[in-house]
């Protein structure tokens, strides 16, 4: 599956101004470099991005609604790196070994240097940004708050597992927060209109739900060598994906018991993924995810259309939903 | 030893200040309400603030240089949300379980959530300080970063202990950064010459140095129940103080081989302290240590006979200069 047009157009752009900002001397700079794919793991160039779907499109909306690229640059380049630190901080978190496929930072440098890492990333994130203007930095500050209270929402203890409203409620704020950001900071750049901005946020919104409910499909049905992380390692880590609120909305009886005696476990075992799988299947939760990736992309697609992209640019947003709904990694 | 006039004027508005921009709802905010002082463990107001020695620093030298307080407090506020962000990563990485004779945020609410919070706490601080103007936050985040390379140096695992000189960088990035940026802060906002600025980062660099190292002398000789951190533990957790940095360049024979043995040792028992520190008290590192105060401390004073304050207002400098040469917490 090649990479849509959007994700492609602005790609070394983007890579040659996160190489400027990562430029400084020692261990951290090093590690900031290694973890967002500019450098491998003995420091030689690298190119293990990933997609880099927000900077492209903060990049993407400000062209279409008449912003100037060079402006949108910097707070494309904050945006992203906000992205990272979080994930950076994430994988410390959750203690994820792997992420892209290689050894995540905590797990190569330790936890200490992976917390200072991160919060260096967050403190140039913001430096870089401020080129774009107070009024970007002030967008860009106010969805990293809401990311950070939606990872505290993820990582409350009380509830092991939730339901499918309070998990939306968590990726609204933890992922939808940062793409809906990547439009919101395009029309601000372009300074368009209130109502332009809000409709972008609306399809932001609907859109981050697709692209982390495809994200959490991927992590029980994805092929690890693609994804790059081990099968099952979400339901291995109990995490709150949508699959797990799904089943334990849907199943009863048996699997019910089984689900609920599974995720009241310390640490599963191989066996304990492959029933949670083996439930997951046979209530359906795949064909469910799919379909509400399905529906969300239609939702964000009505609020696009009140949004005056030309029709070539109409034609890319369709072209990366598409590429989105379809991802294998 | 009653507080001095320039750590007492603003205190309140701080405090006002502080619980204002932590009002937030939800665990995270309880958590940030809690390690900055402003609730007890049980939620309920409290008044465990520190000295606020930053934001302090910032509002006075901005008024004496005849900018605006209301300009001013934003600026400090963030001053002192980024110094207790990185207070509540740097327990983190340090394992310490106490900071002013209270549980730290990672021993009550565990590691994840005291790096959700500690992120938060920067995203925080340069939104407040966002209203103090683009120029302000800009000084900010120079200093947060510089901070936070100096963590970095802090924690470098390839030395266990550390010479003069390399203690004095570190310190000078990691301690001596964010009391530049009080200074360089109150500067800006009073739009003050910038031989005025570069005068005051100069007197803030060496009271910077004068400040961390008498922090150091008190982690060994002070009194854990007015310090509020167990004695002796900066030697246990063999951190890179001055009394070791000293201890390192001046003693030899036993003396060194013992403080060698015991500083390559992985734990450290109640002995191994009381033999470094009586290595220490013989080659009269407390005294050196002392000596080095007072000196940082007069080339404070060369620095701030350049800069216009009022004679009332140098005289207040003064007092805080005594206040922390002689203070026991």
């Amino acid at each position: 599956m090649s990479l849509p047009t959007l994700l492609s157009r602005y790609r070394s752009l983007i890579t040659a101004g996160l190489t400027e900002v990562l430029r400084g001397e020692g261990l951290l700079y090093t590690i900031l470099r290694y973890h967002v794919g500019l450098e491998d793991e003995h420091g030689s160039a690298s190119s293990h991005m990933g997609k880099l779907l927000r900077p492209n499109l903060v990049l993407f909306t400000a062209e279409q609604l008449g912003g100037e690229l060079n402006q949108a640059l910097p707070a494309a380049l904050g945006l992203e790196l906000i992205h990272n630190f979080s994930l950076i901080h994430d994988d410390v978190q959750d203690g994820d070994r792997t992420r892209r496929g290689r050894p995540t930072v905590w797990s190569r440098y330790g936890v200490a240097q992976a917390i200072n890492a991160g919060d260096l990333m967050q403190a140039l994130a913001i430096t870089k940004a401020l080129h774009a203007g107070k009024d970007a930095v002030k967008t860009l500050l106010e969805a990293t708050i809401e990311m950070i209270e939606g990872q505290g929402l993820d990582l409350g203890v009380e509830e092991k597992a939730v339901g499918v409203e309070p998990y939306l409620e968590m990726i609204d704020k933890k992922t939808g927060s940062l793409i809906r950001c990547a439009f919101r900071l395009g029309a601000v750049i372009a300074a368009a209109p209130t109502e332009v901005e809000e409709a972008l946020a609306e399809a932001g919104q609907e859109l981050g739900r697709a692209f982390q409910i495809r994200d959490d499909l991927l992590g029980v049905w994805g092929d690890g060598a693609i994804t790059g992380k081990p099968q099952g390692s979400d339901i291995r880590c109990k995490k709150k994906t949508l699959p797990a609120a799904i089943a334990l909305s849907a199943v009863s009886g048996t699997d019910r018991t089984d689900l609920e005696r599974i995720y009241n476990k310390k640490t599963l075992t191989d066996e304990d993924v492959a029933r949670v799988i083996e439930i997951m299947d046979k209530a359906g939760v795949h064909q469910v995810g799919e379909q509400m990736v399905i529906e969300h992309l239609s939702r964000a697609r009505e609020w696009l259309a009140q949004v005056p992209f030309s029709k070539a640019g109409m034609q890319e947003m369709e072209e990366l939903m598409e590429y989105l709904a379809e991802r294998e990694q």
